[in-house]
């Protein structure tokens, strides 16, 4: 049944069709626990803040970075749509990538240990969750039936076993989770990890989010098949400038799980686990959050309502369509849903631009490389 | 947070509020084993085939005890709705119980282990599913937010937290997994424990499936409000004189689902977990599902387009419509559906003699019980 792929194939490591984004504004020494794992792969370095800083990359890694005036070269006027002083500025490493797979990491996130206590392959799990099928149709109580030794359980319908494209696989945090700012505020134990050992809830499973199910995408710890729904994974408008801040990831979740939902594509979470080391500030995150948190009470039940016209056959119409029906439902919640609705225009245009064949000219002016 | 909930309070045990119901043909010497946890609960035992057969009971246990005589002579012509030589039979058990909790369990079914080794009490785990929300309409990925340690992620909506009532919650398994005919038939190797170890396999979490989403429902490890869902908890016409058997719970999950999603309630799956002790035998079994395995293709998509109109506001009344569209929609499929819709009407006749207060005089006339 199942078993065909997961028992008989070795995980591919994609070495050649994979970049890894990473938004900073410090010096990544973070990759030194992830040379191992990430070493052969090309990093895509998104510098946030004064692009006069030098950002210093360990030794030994093949990688291309980008700062806000690179930012503004290569995009010129449409620039605008991509963020500044926020690590939604990370989504500019998606367009400019040219691979078939994108995994995006924090440089806070460390490689984490599973129970048996051995180091976690994250990007592996990722792969194995993205070349393998999802199940958005039906669920499945023994969870990922493409893992070794899971299978369909009865009462699994036969027409649905073949399963849908894997378009994301997300990813999980041990250690400190993906709170938001109340909650950071409201569990003092949980800040203090020697009262609350936070990495005992390892849970081993994979699970494909149903059909017509919306989730909070954390863009902490994320993979997803770029030449499939990259055009959909957009950041939004976030941080300087703008009402709003950390909602740049479940922004992008929101739109590419209703996109992958019309076009028939599954999205998975669950494993693999990333150490997360540091909480950001609960103070600060309750100001850039604010706004975020009394939107999202309009905006999801907007997406969870969101049907896209059949006439929409590429991810790209989509994404137009619900831009349209952002700026015509949300922008009556508050003008920035119309900013936002131009930055989602703008951002498909640029896309389009870059990943075009005139595309690879304005990318050949690009970025600052180990090769400089 | 959710914190509140499951870090303050103890588990309730529930031993006044809790049937335990188990459909058998052999004696009940699997009970020793659950003695700890199961002694001081009512057992409501529903003896299937030859009700000439005795059936023993270790000693100490609560029971009431009914086979076919008793069925017959409680329902009368009623009794029609239910099955005989299959274990959907244990739905009578539900009926005749008057406790606000059912939980349901094989008599191949033991008592497991978690990884660290300690015996699992199903039972409690049950409870705190069904005592603690469910979250049917956005998914959280640190799974149940109401477990101790978890919370909701970033991202999910403030207005969405208080959760909605529980109505299932499904218990999975250990050992030999829960899988049909042909998957039982192409896995040799799963046969074999030795070979493949799948109790390895443990995933340590609860979730609550999306409204929206059918899944698979198992009965062998079961608990469920009876109070809220016990009408729908119908496990239709199997066994002797029907053309299927080993689709009563997967009926019956179809039907509690959409009538939980109408009526706003939740329904969990994953822990607790049960030792599953020996797989029936897949020719046999193939036999059994031939019908069920072909007509699934057809009946799942029809509860997936399912629509409960608004003027259905209680279970009944959702289960009798429900009742009308099987008949109109699946009765062209094939006539037992046409049987079935009738054998849902009489259940819910039925259910509505014997927990009305004339009922409880029909009940007077019942059980073998260890008082007799």
């Amino acid at each position: 049944m199942a078993q065909w792929y997961s028992s008989v194939k070795p995980t591919p490591m994609l070495k050649a069709e994979l970049d890894i984004v990473i938004p900073t504004i410090r010096n990544l020494d973070f990759l030194e626990m992830w040379r191992p794992f990430f070493e052969k792969y090309h990093l895509i370095i998104v510098q946030d803040g004064d692009p006069s800083k030098d950002i210093k990359i360990p030794e030994g890694f093949d990688y291309e970075l980008y700062n806000r005036d690179d930012i503004n070269r290569i995009l010129g006027p449409k620039a605008s749509c991509i963020s500044f002083k926020d690590s939604a500025c990370r989504c500019f490493g998606y367009m400019v990538s040219k691979k078939k797979y994108i995994y995006t990491i924090d440089d806070d996130c460390f490689v984490a240990k599973d129970p048996s206590g051995k180091e976690i392959n994250a990007l592996e799990q990722h792969i194995k969750n993205l070349l393998s099928p999802s199940i958005p149709h039906f669920f499945n109580t023994l969870y990922d039936p493409f893992r070794d030794g899971a299978d369909f359980v009865r009462g699994y319908p036969f027409s649905m076993r073949e399963g849908a494209t894997t378009a994301v696989s997300h990813g999980l945090w041990l250690n400190i989770p993906d709170y938001d700012a109340p909650t950071q505020l409201v569990k003092p134990l949980e800040r203090n990890s020697r009262k609350f050992d936070l990495s005992l809830r390892y849970v081993d499973a994979v699970m494909t989010i149903p059909k017509g199910t919306l989730f909070p995408m954390c863009g902490m710890n994320l993979a997803f098949d770029r030449e499939l729904i990259g055009p959909a994974m957009y950041f939004g408008l976030m941080g300087d400038g703008q009402p709003i801040g950390r909602y740049d990831d479940m922004w992008a979740g929101w739109c590419v799980k209703v996109i992958c939902d019309h076009m028939g594509w599954g999205v998975k979470t669950g494993l693999p686990y990333i150490w997360h080391s540091k909480a950001s500030n609960p103070f600060m995150n309750l100001k850039k959050e604010y706004n975020g948190i009394f939107w999202q009470e309009e905006a999801i039940p907007f997406f969870q309502s969101v049907t896209l016209p059949k006439e929409c056959t590429s991810v790209q119409q989509c994404y137009l369509e619900l831009a349209n029906l952002v700026k015509e439902k949300l922008g009556k919640l508050d003008p920035y849903f119309i900013k936002l609705a131009t930055g989602m225009v703008t951002w498909i245009e640029a896309w389009e631009e870059l990943n075009s064949t005139e595309g690879t000219e304005a990318k050949a002016k690009a970025p600052k490389g180990k090769n400089d």
